[in-house]
C-alpha cells in the first residue's frame, strides 16, 4: 500500500506541472514545434511549417542496455519490468523554459563572413517520476528549421548508461521524393537514389556498390543528410550536428506508416553508446523550405554546434593544391615502392635493398616535376601520397602495424623536398593513410606531427580505408568518433590543418574546430577512375553531404580519357563542368587533381582554377533542384572579385542570371568558361568556350550547361 | 586429368622426402620426442621420459578463419571443402633439420647469476602439397623438458592469415594429479584445486571466484602454467613461453581420454589471432621431472625467450619497496579524494573545490610518515596508489577517460614529496591504474613516462582492473599482449621498469625485456584482506604462476587481524610464513606491503624483511610437493649471504636441511626467524621465535613450520 501511494503521489506532484502540450516558434514565426507527452508517457514532438504539419507526432526516447540505479531503488522498481533500461515511457513534463538568441558570428573560413545565428529555445525537463528520473529535450527553432537534442544531467539514478537503440521518430506527412544513399557503418560512398519513400526497400539493392568497409542494417536503412521533398514543394532535410562522443545517426524507415527512426552505429558489442551524465546527444536536425536555394544557403548545422575552441586560428588558411595522387588512383603509377615483397614488415624489412617497381610516383624526379608546376601556376601546397614505406600490403590485411607515419621511401627525400618546396613558396601536404588501423595511428600521431612541424608541412590529408581496428569497430560508431576528434585536438596543439578522409560525415565541427578544413565521407572524384559516376552527383551533394561541413571532392579532371594510364574507366563530366564545381562545391580546400600535363594542354580553361579563390564574404545561391542544376555566386574574401559556377545534372540545363547581386555602378571583366555547343559528357568532355565580356550589375546572362556539364565566371572590377 | 596429375605428382614428390616419424632427443637422453603424419596427414607428436611415453600421440595444426590464396589456385582447391582454412590435415613431412645448441647465459636480474641453456633441436618442415603450403614444427628438447613451436615461413599460400583455433593437443597417459585454477580469458586470480583431471569438470564451479573482470570457456578449461602429476611420481607442467602477438593459451580436456587441447583467448569478434607470415607461435612447453624441486629449479621457460633486446640494461635495479597501498587494500583508507562526485570528468571536475573525505591515503603527511619509516629501515622505493585525480568512479564503468596519469590530487604534493624522498636516499614508485582503459592509457603514456622522468621514479606499477577497452577486447587476448609489450618497450625508451597487475601471466618474457620486473596474474595479497586465501596456496605458485617470470605478490603482512580497517577478513598466515615468502617466491620486486605501525610492533621479526637480497648468485631447490611444501636457499649476489626460507600448506610441515650448500669452512651467524610452537594461522598467527646460532656446511637445521606458517633464515659469514 504505502508502495503504490508514493508513485502515485509523485505522478500526481508532476501532472500538476504541466498540462498542456509545450510550443515554440521560430523567430520569424515559420517554424513551430510541440512537445506532449502521449498515453504511454512517450514524449512525442510535432513540426509546423507556417502552421502545417510537415513532422507528425513522432515519438522520443532511448532502450538502454544498462542503467545502474542506486541500491535504495530496489523497494520501488519491478527490475524483471526493465523500468531501469527504459528511457522512453513514462515520462512527464514537469518544466520548460523559453529564451531567445540573437547573434552574428565571423567563422575563421566559409561561404560568408559573417553568419546570423538566431533561434528561439525551449527546453522542456522530462521526468520518469517512478524513478525519479529527468531527461532535458532542447529545441532550437530557425526560420529554416529546427534542431533539438536530449540533454542527460547529472543525477542519481542516471550516472553511467548504454544505450541500446535511440528511438527517435521523424514521422513523414506524405510519401516524399528522396535523395538517399543506404545507411552503413562505415561509408557514405555511394550515389544517389532519388524515390518516393515508399519505394526505398525496392530500390535500395541497386543503390549499392563495392568500397572496402561497409556494412548496411536494413533494406529501409538511409544515412543523413537525408534530402526530402513534399509534394507541396517543401524541402525538408533531416540531420545531425555537433556529433562528438556518440556514435553516427541512420535512419530506418516504417515504409507503410512513413516513419523515420534513430538507429545508432553499433560498437564491437553491439553497444550503441557509453554515456555519462552530465551529457547530451547531438542535435537532431529538421530543416523545412520553401526553395532549393535556402536549403543551401542555410546555416543551421554550422549554428548549432559550439563556437570555436581554438584560441589562436591565425595559422588556419584555406588552400588550393595540387597532389601527386590521381597518376595512382588513375593506375598510371603506383603508391608502393617495389613489387617484390608479399608482405611486409615495417620492423624488418630494409627498403633501401629493395628492387624499385618503377611505377612509384612519389619519388624526388616527380614530386619536383609537380612542384614546378604547381608553383608556377600559384598553388600553395602539393599532396604526396605513398611517400612513407608500407604500402606494399597496405590495404584489406587487418594489419595491425602497417605505417610508421615518419619513414620515406628510399626515393623520397623529404628534408630536399621540403625545401625544393619551400624555395617556391610552397609547402608540401602531409598523407597519414592510417589503413583504419587506428591503434597504430594513435600510437604514432605525436612523432607524426612533430614531423610534419620539423619540416614545415601545416597540412594532412588522413585515411581510413578498410575495416576498423579495433576490429569490430564501425567508422561511424562513438570509439571511431572518438578518434576523428583526438586526431584533430592533436593536430591543432601543432598548428596542424586535417583533412580527414573515410571518417564519418562531418556535422558542422569545423565551426568549433576550424583546423578541420575538410573530409571526404563521400563518393569522391577518384570513383571516375573506379568506373565512373553518373551526373547528378555533384548536383545533390552540396544538399547532402555538405551540409556538415566541406568535402575534398577533388575536382578538376580535364583529361576524361585515362587510357594513357591504362584504365578503361571515363571521366562522367566535362571540362566546363569541372571547373564549375569549385564555385558550386564550397571547401577551404581545393584541389586541382589532374597531372600536370593534362592542365598543360588546357591552359586557358586553367586559368579559372588558378583565379578562383578558395574563402568567400558573401554567397549567392541563384538557382537550384537537388540532382539537377546548381547556380551560384561568391565574392572571394576581402577583394570585390566574384566567382560563378553553374551545373547540370542528366540533363542539360540552361540558366538566365541576373547580376544584381554585383556591386551598383562597377563594371566587371567577366570571363565566361563554359561547356562549348558540341560538348557531350560522354563523347565530347573536352569541348568548351572561353568568353570575356564586361558586366555590369545590371546585367542578365545566358548560359548553357550540358548534361554532366557547367560552367564557371570569374568577375574582376575593372580599374576605373 | 591434368589437375589431378598434378597434385599427385606433388604428393608422391614429397612423400619420397621423409617415410620414418622424426626423432629428437634431449642431450642428456632423458626426454625424447617423435614426431609423424597420422593417416589424415595430421603431425602427431610423443613426448618420452626415459624411454617412457609422458605425453601420448598428440595432434597438431589449426583451424584458420581466413587464408587467402593466390588466384591461381582456384583450379587445384575446391574452395567449398575449405582447404585454405585447414592447416591441420593433409600434411607430409620434406624436411627435418636438427642441431645443437649450449651456452651459459647472464640474467640481468634472477634467481642464480648464470642460466645453462643447453638443448637439442629438430626442425620439422611441413607441407600440404595440394597447396603448397609449409609450416615448420620445431622443438627444442630438454633434459627437464620440451619447447615447441609453430613457424610460418613467408610464402604465396600463407600471407596474412586469420586463425580460428589452435588445434594443439597435450594427451595424457593416465588420471593425473592436476593442481588447476579455471581457464579464463580475463583473470588469473584463483584458488587452486588439486584434484585427478577425471574430477575438473565436477569441481569446476568451486573453483571460481569473483573478480572485475572473467570470463570462463569451458567447464574443463584450465590455464597454464598447469603442474601435474602422475601416479608413477613424475611432475609434468605444460606452459607456453614468449608469447608475443599472439593470444594466451588455455588448455581444455577431453575428460573421457584426458587429452589437453589448446584454447586460445578470443578477441572482440571471436577471432583468436591475425597473423602475419614470416611469423611463428609462442613455445609450447611440456617440463618433465622426477622431482618436485627440479620443477622451480627449471630455467625451461626463459631458455625458450629470446636473449635480452635492450641494449642498456645499468638502469634496471631490483627493488625492496614499500607502499601506501595496504592500507587502502584493507579498506582503513581511500583511493580517492572526495566522496562528492556521483562520477568524474577529468576536464570538467576542479579537484580543488571539493570536499576531501578525510580517508585519502595519498596524502602529503602519511606520504612523508611512509617515507620516513621506509628510508629509516632501508627501503629503495615507496609506492603511492590514489596519487592522481580520478579514483572517485574509476572501476566498473566502462568508463573511456578515466585517468590522464599526471595530475595529482590536491593533497599530493608531487614535487615535494619526490624531492622529500629523494634527500632520504629513496624514490617514489609510479602508479598507473589504468581501468583497462587501454586507448586512454596510451594516448596518455608518453606524459605519464615523462613526467616519471621529470621528477625521478624509475618504477611503475601499472593495473589493469575491470573489462578491457576497446570494450570485447580481452585481458588475454593478441590485441592487449600487443598492448603490455608496448608499454614495456615504451618505458624502457625511458629507462622505466614495469610491473603490470592484471595483465597476461608471464611466459618468460623478462629475459628478453628484464625491465619488466614484475606482474600480478594470480591472487595475490590482497586477496587475504577480501575473505582470505587458503594456505598452500603460497606452496602451489612457484610451480604455476612464477615459472613464466617474477610475481609481485606483496608479502609481509605482519596484523593478520584487520579490524583496525573495519575489516573483518582475515589474513590467513603466520609472520614466520610471511617471512618465509621473501625467499620462496622469487621476484626482483619485493614488497613489505603491510603499515608502517604493524611492523613497529615487531621490528625484530621486520629486520629479516631489512636484510634478505632480490637478487641471487644462486638458489637450491632443498625439498618441495605442490601445495604443500617448500624449502629454498639463496645465496645474495655479489655477497658471501644467504636466505633461506621454507613454507606450510595446510598441514604442518618439519624440515631436515642439510647445509652442505654454504662455502666449506665458513662460520655463518644464522638467525632463525620461525613459528613459534604455539603459532596457529587462523587464531596465533603473530607467534613467532628469533634464534640465534653460528653454523657451517657441515650442520643440519631441524625446522617447524605450522599450517599456513614458514620460516626464514640469514646467514651470514662471521668475520675471522
Amino acid at each position: 500500500m504505502k508502495k503504490v501511494f508514493f508513485v502515485a503521489l509523485m505522478a500526481a506532484m508532476c501532472a500538476t506541472t504541466w498540462a498542456a502540450p509545450a510550443k515554440v516558434s521560430s523567430p520569424g514565426n515559420v517554424i513551430s514545434v510541440d512537445l506532449d507527452v502521449d498515453a504511454q508517457g512517450i514524449p512525442t514532438y510535432q513540426v509546423f511549417h507556417k502552421g502545417k504539419a510537415v513532422v507528425k507526432p513522432s515519438k522520443m526516447g532511448f532502450d538502454l542496455a544498462k542503467a545502474p540505479l542506486p541500491g535504495s531503488f530496489d523497494n520501488i522498481l519491478d527490475k524483471s519490468k526493465g523500468a531501469a533500461l527504459d528511457l522512453r515511457t513514462g515520462f512527464e513534463i514537469k518544466d520548460v523554459k523559453h529564451s531567445s538568441f540573437n547573434e552574428t558570428w565571423k567563422p575563421v573560413w566559409g561561404e560568408e563572413s559573417e553568419i546570423v545565428n538566431n533561434y528561439n529555445e525551449m527546453a522542456v525537463t522530462l521526468v520518469q517520476p517512478k524513478i525519479q528520473r529527468t531527461v532535458v529535450v532542447k529545441f532550437r527553432v530557425y526560420d529554416d528549421g529546427v534542431g533539438f537534442r536530449y540533454e542527460f544531467p547529472q543525477q542519481p539514478t542516471l550516472n553511467y548508461f548504454v544505450i541500446k537503440e535511440e528511438r527517435t521518430q521523424f514521422a513523414m506527412t506524405g510519401d516524399h521524393i528522396a535523395w538517399w544513399i543506404a545507411g552503413d557503418y562505415d561509408t557514405q560512398e555511394y550515389e544517389y537514389t532519388r524515390c518516393r519513400l515508399s519505394e526505398i526497400s525496392k530500390r535500395f539493392d541497386d543503390a549499392l556498390c563495392g568500397n572496402a568497409s561497409q556494412e548496411q542494417f536494413s533494406k529501409t536503412g538511409v544515412q543523413t543528410a537525408l534530402q526530402l521533398k513534399t509534394d507541396d514543394g517543401l524541402y525538408i532535410n533531416l540531420h545531425e550536428a555537433a556529433l562528438v562522443d556518440y556514435s553516427c545517426m541512420s535512419l530506418n524507415l516504417d515504409e507503410k506508416n512513413l516513419v523515420f527512426e534513430s538507429w545508432l552505429t553499433p560498437d564491437a558489442q553491439g553497444m550503441k553508446g557509453y554515456m555519462q551524465t552530465p551529457c547530451n546527444t547531438p542535435w537532431r536536425t529538421i530543416m523545412v523550405t520553401e526553395s532549393a536555394n535556402d536549403v543551401l544557403a542555410s546555416r543551421l548545422i554550422l549554428n548549432l554546434n559550439e563556437p570555436c575552441k581554438l584560441e589562436d586560428t591565425s595559422w588556419i588558411k584555406p588552400v588550393k593544391y595540387m597532389g601527386v595522387w590521381w597518376e595512382m588512383i588513375t593506375g598510371k603509377g603506383s603508391w608502393n615502392y617495389s613489387d617484390e615483397l608479399p608482405s611486409v614488415k615495417l620492423d624488418l624489412n630494409d627498403f633501401s635493398k629493395l628492387k624499385p617497381n618503377g611505377k612509384h610516383s612519389a619519388n624526388n624526379d616527380n614530386v619536383k616535376r609537380y612542384l614546378d608546376f604547381a608553383s608556377k601556376h600559384g598553388f600553395q601546397q602539393l599532396l604526396i601520397e605513398g611517400w612513407n614505406i608500407g604500402w606494399e600490403d597496405w590495404a584489406g590485411n587487418s594489419k595491425d602495424y602497417v605505417f610508421d607515419f615518419v619513414t620515406p621511401y628510399p626515393d623520397f627525400d623529404i628534408d630536399m623536398l621540403n625545401k625544393y618546396a619551400h624555395d617556391r613558396g610552397m609547402r608540401l601536404m602531409m598523407h597519414h593513410e592510417t589503413s583504419s588501423s587506428v591503434r597504430n595511428y594513435e600510437r604514432h600521431m605525436e612523432k607524426a606531427y612533430q614531423l610534419m612541424n620539423k619540416y614545415g608541412y601545416n597540412s594532412v590529408k588522413s585515411g581510413y580505408v578498410g575495416d576498423i581496428l579495433p576490429r569490430g569497430e564501425h567508422h561511424y560508431g562513438q570509439w571511431m568518433n572518438n578518434h576523428y576528434l583526438y586526431a584533430i585536438t592533436e593536430a591543432a596543439k601543432h598548428h596542424i590543418m586535417v583533412n580527414a578522409h573515410e571518417a564519418v560525415r562531418p556535422t558542422g565541427l569545423c565551426r568549433t574546430y576550424p583546423n578541420l578544413i575538410g573530409n571526404e565521407s563521400a563518393r569522391g572524384t577518384e570513383y571516375q577512375a573506379f568506373g565512373g559516376t553518373k551526373p547528378g552527383h555533384t548536383a545533390i551533394l552540396p544538399f547532402t553531404r555538405l551540409q556538415g561541413g566541406p568535402m575534398d571532392y577533388t575536382p578538376g579532371i580535364f583529361e576524361m580519357d585515362l587510357t594513357y594510364a591504362g584504365n578503361k574507366s571515363k571521366v562522367l563530366s566535362t571540362i566546363g563542368g569541372q571547373l564549375a564545381l569549385y564555385v558550386t562545391f564550397y571547401s577551404p580546400l581545393q584541389m586541382a587533381a589532374d597531372l600536370p600535363e593534362n592542365y598543360e594542354k588546357h591552359l586557358d580553361a586553367f586559368q579559372f582554377i588558378k583565379d578562383v579563390a578558395v574563402d568567400w564574404d558573401k554567397s549567392v545561391y541563384l538557382e537550384s533542384e537537388p540532382m539537377e542544376y546548381i547556380t551560384i555566386a561568391r565574392k572571394a574574401k576581402g577583394t570585390n572579385d566574384w566567382f560563378m559556377g553553374g551545373i547540370a545534372g542528366m540533363k542539360p540545363h540552361d540558366s538566365k542570371v541576373k547580376l544584381g547581386f554585383l556591386d551598383p555602378g562597377v563594371k566587371y571583366e567577366a570571363i565566361i568558361y563554359a561547356d562549348a555547343k558540341d560538348a557531350d559528357y560522354k563523347t565530347n568532355p573536352q569541348a568548351y568556350t572561353i568568353t570575356k565580356r564586361t558586366v555590369t550589375a545590371k546585367d542578365e546572362l545566358k548560359l548553357h550547361a550540358v548534361a554532366g556539364g557547367g560552367w564557371a565566371i570569374s568577375l574582376k572590377p575593372i580599374a576605373k
